[in-house]
């Protein structure tokens, strides 16, 4: 008997010879999930189609933390896996006041006049204590939060980093499986967040401001090694001349980096996100990146590589979970660091004894 | 029977009446045990007494990678481990050329003087390679290696970071035993080694030189947010006046950085380790920290932080590697990995799926 005639047979269970046998609570069970099934084929299929009611009910299931989305998020994600990865992820970093949000509203907006679906989420692993400090007041996008052709949405909550992350590169697939083919993730310098968001981008854009002098002092200098463009932003008015400065100085300062493995050079970019001036430039300037990397190969190399990274940062993160949260482990733990304070034994020690232990418990 | 008659009736098997029972071959081997135990105890004995011989001994035990040696060095350690922990540690960093090994002679033989005895040890990841680049040239200090109350040692060799680490903690525990007061870990600044000589000292020094203004340029910030003291050497001569101004320069710079959790105000100080000129001075500074932290407590719960540091970073690697070197899970790993580049899979249903197999295989 196959799995479909398995399901057709269920399909008829109020007729069958044998539904007596059948209590009521298990009939309704059974159509409890074939609801269910019904609800997230249809979920899917709406979202396939692009419809951006379906899309954040989905991204939904992906941010929550009851078991029962979770399962309903897989099958959706399964399901948009082959209809994504045809987009240019972009990630948009830069301290706060720097002005993301006017220049996200502005490089948006001309992006949806150059027929582009465009998506806009966030990572701010500091959104569950603030509740959504990037992007959670859309008003400061008024006008890209009004296109058909826009899909805005604050950051995930999560009680990690990597919680956060998982929840929005899942967020990425389903907008992709939507139809939106430049999808711009922004965050903030808070953590790690920025390695995460370069880690799931195709391209990373540090927007800057020109200041007194002194571009180079406060920048965390991983931060420029990973940026595949610099944008000084509000560069208009009398800002110019000190944002034509800047440009030459970080120019300097990123002939000092070693090349990158995409075979691109960073490039240095003015802008004024309130004047939309800058704008039309800096996506001419990825359009040039995207056909670098189409043709070298190192698009398809760099998100496999990304895709290996999720991969063994998921499993790291399991492995210890699982460990430290072990009860008996926890004991343990406990006794042996005592242990290693009186003198009775080595961290070295305690480490094998405590894994050996937890090898133990594993086998029942 | 008590556990010592037990090892008497083996001393006694030549002439007891059941040897006839016992095969040439265990007999050889219980009496290799009997040896091997015997030496061990010899070496412990030896090494409690100061004796630089059995000290060697011991850390080439402890740097073997052969199982045999592993567990001599595991009991050696045990047998001294009560024995320890009577010492001050300090790190001492700084960039190729700042002087670091005239520093160490200067200011070990000083330490010599007021009736110390004196360890040196090097934490030096890339020694694999290079065979010791750090302290493998002894004759750099040819006056602290002919003290008695000496004992210098280069970089164990290893194959990560981690375990020349391990190694070299383990080395700390047998100087202490060994009647060493001061240990002196020495580092250069490659990759994550600074951070690790940190993590297994007391307090930690920074060596510069004087430059030409540009002080703070090329220096990691963690680096200076780790230091308890910022040595600028070679004080000496035309470079006087310049290292007045670097110190004025650190001094300013080490106000911005946040207080230390040990209470401890980070100095700045001037040396000429070639003119002997500053060494008493920096050792004055590091007893005024020491009275310090006794008397807050900060020495004890820095180490005991250190020590459970140690003991998770232990962990840690070990569940990774004994996921990751498990066959099955190796081949699991590279076909899941072509399900995600083919779009079948996401990197977390992928580490989901891994982790399930992973734990089905640990229960056989």
């Amino acid at each position: 008997m196959s799995k479909n005639s398995e399901k057709s047979a269920l399909h008829e269970t109020g007729s069958s010879p044998g539904s007596k046998n059948i209590n009521p609570n298990s009939a309704e069970r059974i159509r409890a999930i074939r609801k269910k099934r019904a609800s997230e084929e249809d979920l899917t299929s709406q979202l396939l189609k692009g419809n951006k009611t379906a899309l954040g009910r989905a991204i939904t299931m992906v941010e929550s933390n009851q078991p029962a989305h979770k399962e309903k998020a897989q099958a959706l994600i399964e399901g948009a896996l082959s209809h994504a990865n045809k987009s240019i992820r972009i990630g948009i970093t830069g301290v706060p006041g720097v002005g993301k949000s006017t220049f996200i509203e502005s490089f948006g907006s001309y992006l949806i006049k150059q027929g582009k679906k465009v998506a806009v989420l966030a990572v701010d692993p500091t959104s569950s204590l603030s509740r959504g400090s990037i992007l959670g007041d859309k008003t400061r996008m008024e006008n890209l939060v009004r296109e058909e052709h826009a899909f805005i949405r604050p950051s995930p909550s999560g009680e990690s980093l990597g919680g956060v992350a998982r929840k929005t590169r899942e967020s990425i697939v389903l907008c992709e499986a939507a139809g939106f083919d430049v999808i711009l993730i922004e965050t903030v310098g808070v953590g790690q967040s920025e390695t995460t968001v370069h880690s799931m981008t195709d391209f990373f854009l540090l927007l800057k401001l020109a200041g007194a002098g002194d571009e180079l002092q406060g920048i965390k200098r991983g931060i420029i090694e990973m940026a595949d463009a610099i944008v000084i932003n509000k560069a208009d008015g009398d800002n110019q001349k000190a944002a034509r400065e800047a440009k030459l100085e970080f120019n300097r300062a990123l002939q000092l980096y070693p090349s990158k493995e995409s075979g691109w050079k960073p490039e240095v970019a003015l802008s004024s996100a309130l004047y939309n001036s800058g704008i039309a430039e800096v996506w001419e300037m990825i359009s040039n990146f995207q056909k670098l990397v189409f043709k070298n190969g190192h698009f398809n190399a760099n998100r496999h590589q990304q895709n290996k990274f999720w991969l063994l940062q998921t499993i790291n993160e399991h492995l210890k979970n699982n460990f430290y949260q072990h009860p008996q482990i926890k004991e343990a733990l406990a006794e042996q660091l005592e242990a290693i304070g009186n003198n009775k034994t080595t961290a070295f020690s305690a480490a094998i004894y405590l894994l050996n232990k937890y090898r133990e418990l594993q086998k029942i």
